[in-house]
């Protein structure tokens, strides 16, 4: 690895690695005498707000007693995780963000980084803790009130009292709100009778559900006098202490999954079972000793939605997780790439490093410019959700604001981080399929974050909605003044993509090459230009495009929205990418190193132009490249590749694992001792003289 | 499912299913009163040229012995997959391809027909098959000669002699040519001194590695007299009976993996092995007594491909494996999305069958259409392959041929596995990351098929090599008129992209709507245009950028053409999936029946505009497309996905699977049952006048 103390400063500089992309480019920022970045200071800026926190989560899981075990027996593996748990809280690492008077210092952006962190460690370690404290804790905390935490919250913190998150069932997912567990409450007894009334109203997929739960937070349809009140929470008992069901409580066990088989899953079902009305964890919504409820929101509708808000934590942490998990992947296999040889270039005898190869380059470092773009879009949104979990923003808009940004973020994150893992593991080959190289079982273990916690279709649909009700908005009760501005700001858009970027390429032309002065037409200004022009654009298409389902019946007006709902999902993911690439832009501005901000300027550029890539059909059918400009854009990305190749190497180091994090033997430094050891050989037999000769070289004679 | 016996044969006329991807779209070919497929016809058309030996494969794998357990212990699942090799030796699934003296039929097609459909069964089961007789057995037949088959093929093909085939090395994989492994003659004692020199030298990642193999097939560098031959393939014993390693050979077990766990891979070593000169497998080179060496392939470079060519049918075989394990999680992934509800669609009370959302149709289609045409283009490349093999086109044009064509459908169909398989898991939710539902466990096996039997960008390359290679020999000592005839070729192209295209369009427009004048301008002829311009324009594109090769020094050179890699691998890709297209069509033509033809010719539409739609950037830039069309493409699409739709059923029915083949619970009918109870316990709730009322409702009073 490269050593950050011996770093030079250089300042930033238009200086090119010569050849670009050729076997003989430099490896690394020293070699290449470009500026480069300063290591340590680029971790602090990864690590984010919560620097300190992560750091202090890092130093505990260099502990091998928190390391997943390749290949472990599922009921093993159980086991050591719920042990790696009770270590955790040990380390007070489960009292973060609870109120002082249970020990913890209140800290919700602290507490979600610590978290995440354990991802490093083992994901089933990580998200069974999600479980336990994230879920079943918070559902209490959250959605419960002071009486109930009294109850139970110091048993949540430490682990006396395991728990299950019983919301998603068998046949409803993402559809919570027609879930079909019923809590029909009892005047009589001042109990709630919670019953599971078909077989497809089992809960489902709940850690802690098939061994180790002693308790459960069961979502159900509120039933008191004849009335369905909709989704609340209850806190159901489901097994002694010695871990033996409570009557009419049925556990199933989901058995082998695609990976975090370290936690159990399984489904409950409730036969008549009857629970205090203390159970009711009523925040939002309570049932007096009569049967009347009454709730401070009014709105079943706005009801349903704040306690699901209420838990909006998940996606939250999945964002960081899927973004670190990601981070260690690419550390690998750049970290490899940069040291295994294959082939010679046909120019000598040397072979050549992985990364040296125009294909290696292309396939890995757009992948590492997009981690880094998430690594600074995850803290705002933990900052987000910090202020308001705080209070210190709590308002409704602001929630709503922090659900639409984890909806956002979250599927992007953890699709990219399957996408960036596969590519990592693919590009070390037959290595990277070996379990102890890590890449294999990250895949496995966070294949599921993208349809958990909010299937990300679904998540993206609901931003998509946001959107289209933002822009809806603009025009409501707009007087003629505030039409105007609109119709001006779209136009000033429209000159700004016609023919102003023409006029800049000109004059920036007279300085010198045609590549420089198309770089500079695709620069900051332009990239943001182009990403948010296409959200705003695509956003209005859809909207004009279900314009006439207000004149439709419901089930024509349905089929409409239908047509349009890939697009829709779409223009989320559009608006995703725009607030990551936002988020790196404004990180970088705030770099102070010069080396530093240069080379993290290429890296923005090449996610910038890596999304102007992805989408560019969609650039050229709306205008908004021409097909010259268009056909730059892929020979940009070359060069930026071939430009950040020597710094690739810091760009991975600057994630800051230690070899306990990374583990993996092929980014160790032995896959360096063996190319060495192997050219060591040669030269040594060929310097013996005994060295058997080639059969061409006896053909030639 | 379908019953394949009630559909009714209607002739192919351009009807629409209402309300394009419409909540209340049908849900049949039967209800939408549309063409519909020949579920029996299309499965023989699937199946192949040799379904007879595919039905016989799928018949004996409907024994549970050959099912994979899921979450097996290593260890356990070793031992269970090499009884089922014992159990498919009995079942006389080892000899087909073997000559008549040793039992078998001659027969490489069904052969490797035979050995792609255990890839249901357990993928492990398929490969280790493939390691025992497709790779160790297959080295001893193909570069062994008589007196070697006469002492080792019996114990190949009754598995007495399991066996490891040494060819990758820890330092070595895709560059076969530089492993480091040398086998030195001896005259003295007529022996080889079998060598592994340096730690990057051990064999790694071997099937029968571990602990089955009781010999291996070990490819090493020939020295004898001095000259280095290059590489050759040697029998090496490496195992007593007892499983004791015999003196100087070094066995390690690579561990878990990210799948294929049921195989026991391992590395290898040699310290100073002796074998006897009988043990040089030496149809193509042979060393006397005295250690001369003499060889019918006079080039070195040659004799070596020519060796390699002989072990083709590893990378055929994966090609129609990977086929089939798509085939499978689409055949669950659509038929859980044909029973599966989630929401209601705002216009009523009952809920939508996932396959009715306008995403769902788009994610899930097009790759079953993409899936379609990979059994095509694979029982070509297959029959390409029984023609080579069986000595029928034994030529070494023919070769050349069948090994590019392996190049370039092995690396899309398994890259397709992947993507497809993972994306069918994504659409189940988290019923589809439970391992009994099978999707997760193929795409962990399926995984190292990217990466194996060749890596598939380095297979791209070479394919992209052929191409240049095939472009330039056009022009090579080409005489003024054939110049000619390739510029009026490239002219009529130009003209059928401009004027034709347009011309067409208008004169169909008179017919009706836009929208059908527009798909008229994408049907077959033009769908083929697009494609096959675009394969013969990117080759060009490389071939003039590549050009000044000639004029540079060798590192400039170099590096020249590693800075157009990417390129070239796209444009192999590109030629791969014509490939796929004109198969799939080729296939289509063949068909009698109206119906199935209809529907057939709709879903080989809707894969070649998915194509066309992927690279619509490439085809804008190069003015292939209009923005206008470019634009109508995906509107196509999204038409064609909703007019297949209701064949959905009919389509993953016609890969003929029965229930033990795909063994998935949520393929099984019991979510259709879980809906129908959810639904029938509504109904009677609602009719028994106890039904809670809504909390709305009341509020309305």
């Amino acid at each position: 690895m490269a050593d950050a103390a011996v770093r030079s400063k250089k300042p930033a500089v238009h200086k090119r690695t010569p050849a670009g992309g050729a076997p003989t480019a430099p490896h690394t920022a020293a070699e290449a005498s470009d500026p480069r970045i300063d290591i340590a200071a680029v971790t602090d800026l990864l690590l984010g707000t919560w620097a300190d926190t992560r750091r202090e989560a890092r130093e505990m899981i260099k502990d091998p007693a928190f390391w997943r075990i390749e290949g472990q027996p599922m009921a093993e593996h159980r086991e050591r995780v719920l042990t790696q748990l009770h270590l955790l809280v040990e380390h007070g690492g489960s009292r973060r963000a609870m109120p002082e008077k249970f020990g913890g210092n209140n800290d919700n952006g602290a507490n979600l980084a610590g978290f995440q962190e354990l991802v490093l460690a083992d994901p089933s370690l990580q998200i069974k803790s999600g479980v336990q404290w994230g879920l079943f804790g918070s559902a209490i905390f959250q959605l419960g009130t002071e009486k109930h935490h009294e109850e139970w919250l110091a048993g949540v913190i430490d682990l006396s009292l395991p728990g299950a998150f019983a919301m998603t069932e068998t046949g409803h997912g993402s559809d919570v709100a027609a879930i079909g567990t019923t809590a029909t409450y009892d005047p009589e007894t001042e109990e709630f009778v919670i019953h599971t009334p078909f077989r497809g109203a089992y809960k489902d997929y709940l850690g802690n559900a098939a061994l180790h739960g002693k308790a459960a937070t069961v979502f159900a349809q509120l039933i008191t006098g004849g009335v369905n009140y909709g989704v609340h929470c209850f806190f159901v008992p489901i097994r002694d202490d010695e871990g033996s069901m409570l009557p009419g409580i049925i556990s199933e066990d989901d058995g082998v999954k695609g990976g975090l088989n370290g936690i159990d899953n399984g489904r409950l079902a409730f036969d008549q079972v009857r629970v205090p009305r203390f159970n009711l964890l009523d925040r939002y919504g309570q049932v007096a000793a009569d049967g009347s409820y009454s709730s401070e929101i009014p709105s079943p509708g706005r009801r349903f939605f704040t306690m699901l808000g209420a838990l909006v934590q998940g996606r939250v942490s999945l964002d960081g997780a899927a973004t670190t998990g990601t981070a260690l992947a690419l550390h690998i296999a750049l970290t490899y790439a940069n040291q295994r040889r294959q082939f010679d270039s046909g120019a000598g005898t040397e072979e050549v490093v992985l990364l040296d190869y125009g294909k290696h380059q292309r396939r890995l470092l757009p992948l590492l410019a997009q981690n880094y773009a998430q690594f600074f879009s995850h803290d705002e949104l933990l900052k987000k959700f910090d202020a308001v979990f705080s209070g210190r923003t709590d308002t409704p808009e602001e929630r709503e604001d922090l659900e639409t940004l984890a909806a956002a973020l979250k599927p992007l994150s953890t699709w990219n981080a399957l996408s960036t893992i596969q590519e990592a593991r693919e590009a070390c080959g037959g290595s990277g399929f070996l379990a102890e190289n890590r890449m294999v079982g990250l895949h496995q273990d966070l294949d599921v974050y993208v349809t958990f916690e909010g299937d990300n279709n679904v998540l993206l649909q609901l931003v998509g909605k946001r959107l289209l009700a933002d822009y809806a908005r603009q025009f409501k009760g707009a007087d003629a003044a505030t039409l105007a501005r609109y119709a001006a700001r779209q136009t000033a858009g429209k000159l700004f993509h016609g023919a102003g970027l023409r006029q800049l390429g000109q004059a920036v032309a007279d300085f010198g090459s045609t590549a420089r002065s198309v770089e500079f037409g695709l620069r900051e200004d332009q990239q943001h230009e182009l990403l948010a022009g296409r959200v705003q654009q695509m956003v209005a298409d859809v909207a004009a495009a279900l314009r006439p389902a207000s004149k439709l019946s419901p089930a024509e007006a349905a089929a409409l929205f239908n047509s349009h709902q890939a697009e829709l999902i779409e223009a989320a993911r559009a608006h995703g990418e725009l607030l990551q690439w936002e988020a790196f832009t404004d990180g970088i501005h705030r770099v102070p190193d010069e080396g530093t901000k240069q080379v993290l300027t290429w890296l923005r550029d090449l996610f910038g132009l890596h999304l102007i890539e992805k989408h560019l059909a969609w650039y050229l059918i709306n205008g908004r490249l021409s097909t010259q400009r268009a056909a730059s854009v892929t020979r940009y990305i070359d060069r930026l590749a071939a430009r950040l190749r020597p710094h690739a190497q810091d760009l991975v180091d600057a994630y800051g694992f230690a070899p306990e994090h990374v583990r993996a033997p092929i980014a160790s430094g032995a896959e360096r001792e063996r190319q060495d050891e192997a050219r060591e050989y040669y030269r040594a037999l060929a310097a013996s003289g005994e060295a058997p000769v080639s059969e061409k070289s006896i053909k030639k004679k």
